[in-house]
């Protein structure tokens, strides 16, 4: 068997950093949602560029299928192996190896964390903001397009990925981009790299744009009366050119949830959070700014202070929205989705979304990096209630649809996965569809990279 | 002749849209540069992306080339058809689509220019921030992956492309991309058309970020005792997070040549031209603590100004440079080229490269957009001479080389097009050059989209 063929001569080359044990591959096997596929055959440590090469060259040789893997903290199931083969583990190459601190860039292995790479950045004065909430790999966040939070000031990994290293479905070994600013030279690889899941290149090395730590920071929060006002107040905010580090929506059921978990004290209303990077006086004058946009929406009044111990208990508090909202129904897991509409879409998405879980039999409280247009649902269901799990589902497709009918996309931050693979002919037509298929088959023939996912007929 | 039955077939279906009189081919044979090529056999106006496709399709039968024509001011001669064929000009297709305003984007057609997109943008409070100097097509823009003065704050072309719609060398009509702000659906074929000098498509629609009109502006200019102070400055303004709008760099012979050409009463000595956007109070921080960095650095005196009239005059200098160069030396033509490297070798490159041309019987002023570590030499040579020709080249290409030695691009922002094709395998290595043309024969398996450009063997 041809699967069997790779493992035994990866074996030869690899040894104990090559196992086929259950304890090994069942983690492989995990995602951290209702997408399930079985444990890959193998599971293998790689230390270094030239070791990932030759795991592909092997594999290629075989027909067999080769996954990259960070922490395993996809939503969609980017990661798993659907048809088995070989899951590459990127632990063991989890170095920050350069940081460059006047070009405000850093040089990493794809294995590091991004709370890892910051814990490393601190002296530097330098941070690496792009924040998707789970503490995952530079090289995951990287191959998913990851954002969160601070997107709307810092942009997501496409911004933040400056170059990169990485091995194609050849066995071949490229680089792209370099560490100027911008470049007018040739496609950019870099780019088609990041957000590619793993299907067309494992990614070995990544170059990062870094950010000043911020010499003040102010942050607060408001409750309004609607969805619709909140969202009038962030585009009126966009609009004036304050330039917000976050803003977070959280919806009624949401505060409800902080305020039963961490006694928040919240209205129970939507609410935005918002932090402001920038020197005292300019996130001063920003909060005063801003504070002036909510109360002409009807909202506030808007609470903001530039102490760090509120702030921290600010986020803290949105970090843990998740599992506030896990308590609002003892023993629940979560179908968490999510999607993206242009912003002057987003009241109606948000208000038609919140109507249909309201109809449904579950409970889906709603959160949303609102100055991106982008929201989650965190659909409520009973662990094994496969009619629950289809109702949750149908949820999240009927959102997918909604994005693209308002001219949005059916995934901001989590991905294509094994989860929404059947959007994507409807999200990007037949033609470009085909065409993300014409260059997968160009850059890995043998179609061992990360089979099943994201292009068609793969 | 393949060609010739192409331009057949197609003038039945476009009648006298179709030309191969000598006056309408000569213009496409003309370059802004010393790059040079025979006319095309014909040119064509589409009116829509329908007829696009259709011109494609008819020259994919044939195996007749076809090259993208914006305004023809491209520097390294990406429109020229060095092959013959047919050259697709956009003039009927510059249509704004449509405004966005409450999502700040817009929706033109490829032949639109940036002041006419500008002006007509002008009621709305927004506009569109890119300016590569020549008032240059968005289609032109989009697919050499332009920037310019203001890329430091606003980014490149490819940071405001957001979504598109091109014709691919199949005939294939795709849309990439949507007008949310971000995604995590499919490869980013978007970044992939953008900077591709049309080898992959032709774009015949483009979705554009837009940015706020700002309240406040301030600029100045100060004058360096040297250029390592000047980038050190401008080191410090980025790390300690000022926002700038642009941050110019002109040497002391652009100094000297402005000097004679407007009476600018500068000093003759590297100068720093910048700007501000924000609220009024954050413009006049922003300046005072620039202001501050330049008198640590020992240059200054930094003056500075929130004054239309002033801001205008400093501008109009700066865009007036060009030609104030040439003014150094009656009747010469110049031999523009670009760089871009890291910033914290901005210093010694530029310093290189002015021993360089100091060495050579050439005078060659340096301009730079230094925020980006990107910088260009307008090499003065007499028209016709083949000697000074020939050692301009040499320098630009020993520019090119020192980009790559200091880990940079050897083109920020001017492009491969036909003068720097011989880098390309230098800079990106052989596997990653191969990649890209396994992608361009993947997406125009008949290799006639702009032939002899960017890829190898192309």
């Amino acid at each position: 068997m041809s699967i069997q063929q790779a493992i035994d001569e990866l074996r030869n080359r690899l040894g104990d950093r090559l196992s086929t044990r259950d304890a090994d591959r069942a983690p492989k096997a995990h995602s951290e949602s209702w997408v399930a596929a079985p444990p890959p055959d193998a599971v293998v440590w790689p230390e270094d560029a030239a070791e990932v090469a030759m795991i592909v060259r092997v594999a290629a040789e075989h027909g067999c299928p080769v996954i990259g893997w960070g922490t395993g903290t996809s939503l969609e199931g980017h990661a798993l192996a659907p048809r088995g083969g070989i899951s590459v583990d990127f632990a063991r190459m989890d170095r920050l190896i350069a940081v460059n601190a006047e070009d405000m860039d850093c040089v990493v292995q794809p294995g590091i964390t991004r709370s890892a790479l910051n814990a490393q950045l601190r002296d530097t004065g330098l941070f690496f903001p792009v924040d998707p909430g789970a503490d995952a790999s530079l090289g995951g966040m990287a191959a998913t397009r990851a954002s969160g939070t601070t997107a709307v000031r810092y942009g997501t990994m496409r911004d933040n990925v400056i170059a990169l290293q990485a091995v194609l479905g050849t066995g071949a070994a490229i680089r792209a981009g370099s560490r100027a600013r911008k470049t007018a030279s040739g496609y950019d690889l870099t780019a088609l790299l990041v957000g590619s899941e793993g299907t067309l290149g494992l990614i070995t090395e990544l170059t990062l744009r870094l950010h000043g730590q911020p010499e003040a920071i102010s942050a607060g929060v408001c409750a309004f009366p609607g969805i619709g006002p909140a969202v009038d107040t962030v585009i009126e905010t966009i609009q004036m050119g304050i330039p917000m580090a976050r803003i977070e929506f959280v919806d009624a059921v949401t505060a409800r949830a902080v305020n039963g978990h961490s006694g928040a004290g919240l209205a129970e209303a939507p609410h935005l959070l918002v932090e402001f990077h920038g020197s005292p006086a300019g996130v001063a004058e920003q909060a005063e700014r801003f504070g002036e946009i909510v109360v002409e929406q009807g909202g506030g009044p808007f609470r903001w202070s530039a102490r760090t111990e509120e702030r921290t208990a600010l986020w803290r508090m949105r970090h843990q929205a998740y599992y506030a909202c896990l308590a609002l129904r003892p023993g629940a897991t979560a179908v968490v989705t999510d999607i993206c509409v242009p912003i002057a879409r987003l009241a109606e998405a948000v208000e038609e979304t919140a109507a249909d879980i309201a109809a449904s039999p579950i409970e889906g409280p709603i959160v949303g990096h609102v100055g991106d247009g982008n929201f989650h649902a965190a659909l409520l269901i009973e662990p094994g209630n496969a009619a629950e799990l289809e109702a949750a589902k149908a949820l999240a497709d009927r959102m997918a649809e909604r994005a693209l009918r308002m001219g949005g996309t059916v995934t901001g931050e989590h991905g294509i996965g094994m989860g929404k693979l059947g959007f994507m002919e409807a999200e990007h037509g037949q033609a470009a569809w085909q065409a993300m298929g014409a260059i997968k088959r160009a850059l890995d023939p043998a179609g061992i990279l990360n089979p099943g996912k994201l292009v068609p007929g793969n």
